[in-house]
């Protein structure tokens, strides 16, 4: 079914006025009253509406059933990536955002090659945001992931400290697994952090467990830097149940 | 440790010469006499050796030990996918090697957009075939998984289901999961089928079931035609046991 994104407060309401880019999307696909769509916060509350009419510039809906998003995974696996080089930061967003990331946190690291300065960040930002709202649509999800840009790796290694369980992925670990790492407890949060194209230096690894990071290998075979979050994300959704 | 792919044939003497691309490459790696590398045959057997000398146009290797390769999977998954669009396969090939995937099988099927013809194909392949053999290389695996393409999906679905296990991705099945169709026995060689952009249409999917296949979910969000198989790959690499 078709979904479309609208803030909280228009979410309240027993009728939804789609303008801008849904309404321009809703022509788009050619929809017609009396067809049936999903209104939805982006945070997980999401309305089963009628279509009653259509313009060109808004489609006007009536709510039928309030539900809570059925497209959500249970565990919130937040995805923290150390910046890698051009495009694939966005293939990354779009890819966890698709396998039910709960977020995507970028962040520099000592061998990062691109760091987006100051004044592009907020451009890059609202793009990356873009990219996880359209690929949550196509997904059918009902939360868009919220893409941060932290300044430090000091301060990703604390928030992501914070999780109920924080794991890296290192190439150069090879005793623990992620299955022994899930297998330890019950999370309800994960944060998963995996370095920049060149890797993290042995130092970051020593700062990341001394933060309270299990440190774990995905394998025998060395993962690309946008492999290695989309296999651990992947695994840890298969191990919760999801699939 | 940097690895060079040679022929089977190569592999079985005490001296190893490394011409042509894999001369340029050890050049470029500025490798020198003294350095340990490893020769691999591309199909699991691997020799550590000795750069004895570097030229311009050949390395000479000494081979010090022969041993299998410790980067493989035991279980054998082949990802079938149906022609995509442009360069989807082409990243899937890659991912696909890295994750540990045997082999990448491509058929057509009802709703596929993009079908190369039989005279493009013979260099589609060898472009494939190289794409494979570069992420190989680059993620230490000691075999390079083949690259097939088949003429119909029936004949798809006759060699899938030649493997242990054969399972069909498919977003419409809701009651069956990946997980079950892995817990219901042992298998050592695996072969994961999905569809194309718009998705298989119905009377294929009844067509996968009556060739034996297995009907999953990879759960409840629409996962994009190139990353369903690399999703369902990493899930069955973890639930082998490879991290």
């Amino acid at each position: 079914m078709t979904r479309f994104f609208v803030t909280p407060e228009e979410l309240t309401g027993d009728v939804i006025t789609l303008t801008g880019e849904n309404a321009q999307h809703a022509k788009v696909l050619r929809l017609k009253a009396g067809e049936q769509v999903l209104a939805c916060d982006g945070e997980s509350r999401e309305c089963l509406c009628h279509v009653d009419m259509i313009s060109n510039h808004e489609t006007v809906l009536s709510v039928l059933e309030r539900r809570n998003s059925v497209t959500e995974a249970e565990v919130r696996v937040s995805v923290y990536m150390a910046f890698p080089k051009a495009d694939k930061l966005e293939h990354v967003i779009q890819k966890a955002t698709e396998l039910g990331a709960y977020e995507i946190v970028t962040f520099p690291s000592s061998r990062c090659v691109s760091r987006p300065d100051d004044k592009s960040l907020k451009k890059k930002l609202e793009r990356w945001q873009k990219i996880a709202a359209s690929a949550a649509e196509q997904s059918g999800r009902g939360r868009i992931p919220q893409v941060i840009a932290l300044g430090s790796y000091a301060e990703a290694l604390k928030r992501a400290g914070e999780s109920d369980l924080g794991i890296l992925f290192y190439e150069n670990e090879h005793a623990t697994t992620l299955r022994m790492a899930l297998e330890s407890g019950t999370y309800r949060s994960i944060s998963i952090l995996s370095g920049p194209e060149g890797g993290l230096e042995e130092r970051e690894v020593i700062q990341a467990r001394d933060a309270g990071l299990r440190i774990c290998t995905l394998g025998s075979r060395i993962l690309r830097c946008e492999t290695a979050p989309l296999c651990g994300l992947s695994a840890i959704m298969y191990a919760a149940g999801e699939f």
